[in-house]
């Protein structure tokens, strides 16, 4: 097992850079990938483009362990992403036997005419591998690093769920949360200090902002739980020190 | 006024993609640049690196009308975007004078000690111009044709309204959203017949699921609202026409 295992994301949609949708995916992948101690390094999002999702996917999978995509596998004619695929991969894309047989089946058991639109999902780049879909039957697929998934977050989910298990996975990073209601201004000096102190951690401040108050979270991380923790106690040592102090009482 | 102006979005920080923090700023932004009818054509996630910003930035700001990034502007080590952004350009990065006295003042009329780490937020690449922030009087800036605004939502909301009246704005996207309960597969060959038909359309057919139950929403967007009038109706006579026939009543 590799220590480090890096990730990439790319949603492929129009939908999304319109404003239309929200994406959910993005959060859902990096929690995922989180918990498992792979580390998401880059998310684009493209549009439905052939040439902007193959530049995508070729810069992303040449650095990185694994790439995700969602989005595109769908029936309709703005549904390009297996196309795009194996136009970034070189490969012709066609019909995937086991793929067509599986989707003619679904729709003769339910007496669903099984339409060109609908042939259409079984369209693949030469040599990729089925990726289940046990919510609606046309399968994602993997070629390479590349792991290409549904958008509809229901059906993306599911993906993941069978995907996650098979990946080789890295060191998980611990991490610690340590809320101040100090803010960034007065503790970054100190901060920056027991960051370049601990080289073994990323420690990360981020500012909250709501109704009117201001408020620092800070998150110390590491891929060992020791240099954590270590880190951590200077961070709520600084924290103490620079807290106003109590009146003295006589 | 150009007929297509171009976007792009970066999105700095480890945080998002730990999915410890969902952003919420990609949504927002797409939102208020449709309206202005601005394109957004992509965006990326990136970490706290340098290279990794400023290798975003600049593909992205050679090939849009503009680039807008959130996130890394604090005063902790930890923000980077200054710093970055003027690698990026090949430029110094040094204490802004405007931004420094404003700032100085700020502090010193709450008896606020204006330290090293708040005098990192004058920071700024050399022949930055401010953009103002309403909120917690740090300022953005702009440099060139990119624009970097804080992440909190609340800060680059505010950032964002001063600094979206000041673009150059295309012609909008008109859009009209036809909901269907066809599925995809049935509608999927004759929508692609009118999307060829209608080259001045952008067609998108996007598969809802939610409680068990499917639906799809078919979008047709124009810069023209005569040809999206003509698609829309083409895709209302196609779903009437493929609809279950009622019974006939004798």
């Amino acid at each position: 097992m590799s220590e480090i295992v890096t990730a990439a994301m790319v949603v492929i949609g129009d939908e999304i850079l319109s404003g239309r949708t929200k994406d959910r995916n993005i959060g859902h992948l990096a929690d995922m990938l989180t918990a498992v101690g792979i580390d998401l390094r880059e998310v684009r999002v493209v549009s439905d483009d052939r040439d902007a999702i193959a530049e995508a996917v070729n810069q992303l999978r040449a650095r990185n362990t694994y790439v995700f995509t969602t989005g595109g596998i769908g029936p309709t004619h703005d549904d390009i992403t297996a196309d795009s695929i194996a136009h970034a991969f070189g490969v012709p894309c066609g019909y995937d036997q086991k793929a067509f047989a599986l989707l003619e089946q679904h729709y003769a058991a339910r007496g669903i005419e099984f339409s060109d639109a609908r042939k259409r999902m079984a369209r693949m780049p030469e040599g990729a591998e089925h990726i289940d879909n046990p919510v609606s039957i046309a399968p994602g697929f993997r070629i390479g690093n590349v792991y290409v998934m549904a958008g509809v977050p229901a059906i993306f989910q599911a993906m993941l769920d069978t995907v996650v298990p098979t990946l080789e996975t890295g060191t998980k990073l611990v991490s610690q949360t340590i809320p101040s209601s100090l803010p960034e201004g007065t503790i970054g000096g100190p901060l920056g200090e027991i960051q370049a102190a601990n080289p073994e951690t990323i420690i990360g401040s981020y500012p909250k902002y709501q109704d009117g108050t201001f408020w620092t979270e800070i998150v110390v991380r590491s891929r060992s739980s020791d240099a954590m923790a270590m880190a951590a106690a200077a961070v709520e040592a600084m924290l103490k020190d620079l807290q106003p102090k109590e009146p003295v009482i006589r």
